[in-house]
C-alpha cells in the first residue's frame, strides 16, 4: 500500500514537471521571459550604457524622485503620480498635477515599476527610455510644471546636493538632464521579480495549479500576441485592433501618430487600478474581458476571464525597498515655490 | 615646560566645565530642557495613556501617515503638508490642499516633529494632543478634504487595514477616531535628539563656544520666556506682545479668543522655512530679528542676532527613518477618488 503511495506521488510529481516543463515552453514560444534572478544578467538588462547604474546615482535619483522642489510649487514629486506603495502609479484616472490640473488629454499615470522592460514610454511612445522620458513630467504644465533652469537652480542651491552629484559625476555640473538621468538610474532598478518568474525560470511549483491553468487561458486566448516579453507590455500596437473600445469617448487620445498605443505591463495589475490609457475600467476582470473584445474579437466566458485574472494576480512582485529620505535644506539661494 | 602646558590645557578644561555647568543652570532656571536620552523615561513623556504606544499601533500609523487615500481625491497624505523629509513642513507660506486650495486664513504647515512636546496643537491651540489634532486636517476642506465615514470605509475596505487594526486593537473595529490615533501614536515618536540635549544633560563639549555663547545670547535676551521647555515652544503666548507683527496683514489669523498664539518649536528650524503662522519672512535672522522687536521691545544688533541663529542652527536632530511603505491594495468596496 505504502509503495502504491509512492508511486502515486511520483506520478504525480513527474506529471506536474512534466506539464510544467510544457506550460514553460509554451510560455517561451509566446514571448514570455522572466526578470533574471542572477543579479549580473539583471544588470546588463537594465542598465543605460550611456547612464551607467552607480549605487550613488542611484541614491541621488531615489532622493530626486521623491524631492516636491522638483516641481514648481514644491509640492508635487514624480512619486505623486508614480507612488513607490501604489503599484507605481496614483490610483486617479487622469494624472492630476499642478495646480490641480488634469491631464488634458485625460491620460493615466502609468506604473513606473518594470517601466525599464518597456521597448519605450509614454502612452504614445514618444521617448525612447527613461532618461529622456523622466524629463517630461517634471516640465509638464499640468503636472510638475518646472522649468530646466528653475529646477537645475533649485538643486544647485543646495551643498549637499552640489556634493552628491559630485560623487556621481565627479565634477560639479548640476544639468536638467543629470537631474532627470539620476531619477532614471533609480527608476531602472525599480524591477519586481516574484514567484512567476522562479516559475518561468523553471520551479515548477511556484505558480498554483489555478495559476498555471490562467497563465495556459492568456497563452492559448493570445493575450500574449501583445503582452509578452519581460514586462508583458512595453511595445506598441494597434489600439483598438478590432472592435471599437468601450470608452473611447473620454479624453481624446489617439496613439502615436500611426494609431499605435503603448501596451502596459501586466505586473503589479491588481495595484495599477483603474486601467487603459484612461483609466476608465477600475474592475481588472471588467478591463480582462474588454480586451478580449477590442483586441482578440473574442467574448471571453465568465470562467476564462476568472482564471486570467487569477494569473494577473500571480504578476505581483516584491518592490525594492526604500527608505524615506531627508532631503537637503533649501538656502536663501533656493527658488521660492510659485503656486500658480 | 610640558607641565606647564598639561596645567594650562586642564585650566581651561576645567573653566569650560565650569562655564558649561552655569550656562546649563542658567538654560534650565530659563525652562529649557533636554529631550531625555533615557527611553524609558522619554517613552513616559511620549505616550499617551489613553492611545498607549505599541509597535504595531506606530507601523499602521507610519503607513496611513504616508497614506493619500485617507485624502477624498486620493493624492494627498499628511506627508504633503507635513513632510518627513523637509523637517515635517511643507516649505510653502500657506498650506495647500485638496484642490490646490490655500489655507483660507494663510495659515503655515508647523512641523510634526516634536509636536508631541507641545501643550496644545494648531495655532491657536484649540486641540489638547496629537489624536485630536489628527483629525482635523484629514476633515478641512482645503487639506484632504474627507469626511469620517469615507476616511473608514477606504480603510475598512482593504483586508490588509483590517488585519492591522485587529492587531493594534485585537478586534477589527475601525473607526476615525482609531485612524487618527493610529497616526497620533506614529507621530508621537517623531522626537529629534541632537547635540543641544548632549549639552543639557551635561556634556560641556557638545555644543561648540560659537552655539554655547549664542544659546547664552538667547537667554539673556529673553528668548526662553516663550520659547522654553522641550520643545522650545508649545506654550499660547501673546503675539504680537509689546509691537505690531511686520506682516500681520497677511491672513486674518489673531488668534485664540485671548488673542494667543501657540509658539513655534525652535528645533529644526533651519528646516521649517518660512516662518511665523502665515509664512511671510523666508531668513532665520529676519524672523530672530522680527521676534525681538514685536515680542521683546529689543532690537537686536547683527551680532547678537547672528550669535542666537548659530544656536539655533544647534538645534536640528536626528530624524527616526521611514521605510516608504507598501500600502494594501484598493477591492472593489474602496471608494473611488473624488477630485472635486
Amino acid at each position: 500500500m505504502k509503495k502504491i503511495l509512492v508511486s502515486l506521488a511520483a506520478i504525480t510529481a513527474i506529471t506536474t514537471l512534466l506539464s510544467a516543463d510544457t506550460l514553460i515552453d509554451s510560455a517561451t514560444k509566446a514571448g514570455l521571459k522572466p526578470i533574471p534572478s542572477d543579479k549580473k544578467e539583471l544588470m546588463k538588462l537594465i542598465d543605460n550604457p550611456k547612464n551607467p547604474i552607480t549605487d550613488a546615482k542611484v541614491a541621488l535619483g531615489t532622493t530626486l524622485y521623491l524631492e516636491p522642489r522638483l516641481s514648481k510649487s514644491g509640492l508635487i514629486s514624480c512619486n505623486t503620480c508614480h507612488n513607490l506603495g501604489l503599484g507605481g502609479t496614483d490610483g486617479v484616472s487622469a494624472a492630476t498635477g499642478h495646480q490641480w490640473t488634469a491631464n488634458p488629454h485625460h491620460l493615466n499615470s502609468p506604473t513606473v515599476y518594470n517601466a525599464v522592460f518597456m521597448d519605450s514610454q509614454f502612452w504614445d511612445g514618444r521617448d525612447p527610455d527613461l532618461e529622456k522620458q523622466a524629463q517630461g513630467p517634471m516640465q509638464a504644465a499640468p503636472e510638475m510644471a518646472i522649468s530646466k533652469e528653475m529646477a537645475v537652480e533649485r538643486v544647485s542651491s543646495m551643498p549637499e546636493y552640489v556634493d552628491a552629484f559630485k560623487k556621481v559625476y565627479g565634477d560639479d555640473k548640476i544639468t536638467f538632464e543629470r537631474i532627470a538621468d539620476t531619477i532614471a538610474a533609480f527608476e531602472r532598478t525599480l524591477v519586481t521579480p516574484g514567484k512567476y518568474d522562479e516559475f518561468l525560470a523553471g520551479d515548477a511549483n511556484a505558480l498554483s495549479a489555478d495559476e498555471k491553468a490562467g497563465l495556459k487561458t492568456f497563452i492559448d486566448k493570445g493575450c500574449a500576441s501583445c503582452h509578452n516579453g519581460i514586462a508583458l507590455g512595453g511595445t506598441m500596437q494597434p489600439f483598438p485592433a478590432v472592435k471599437p473600445f468601450k470608452f473611447a469617448d473620454v479624453g481624446d487620445f489617439k496613439g502615436d501618430k500611426n494609431g499605435m498605443v503603448k501596451v502596459p505591463t501586466l505586473r503589479n495589475i491588481t495595484e495599477t487600478a483603474p486601467y487603459f490609457h484612461n483609466g476608465t475600467v477600475w474592475d481588472l476582470a471588467e478591463a480582462v474581458k474588454i480586451m478580449g473584445e477590442t483586441q482578440l474579437g473574442a467574448t471571453l466566458t465568465e470562467k476564462e476571464t476568472a482564471s486570467i485574472v487569477t494569473f494577473l494576480k500571480a504578476l505581483n512582485g516584491k518592490k525594492p525597498e526604500v527608505t524615506y529620505p531627508q532631503f537637503p535644506v533649501s538656502t536663501d539661494k533656493t527658488p521660492k515655490p510659485v503656486m500658480n
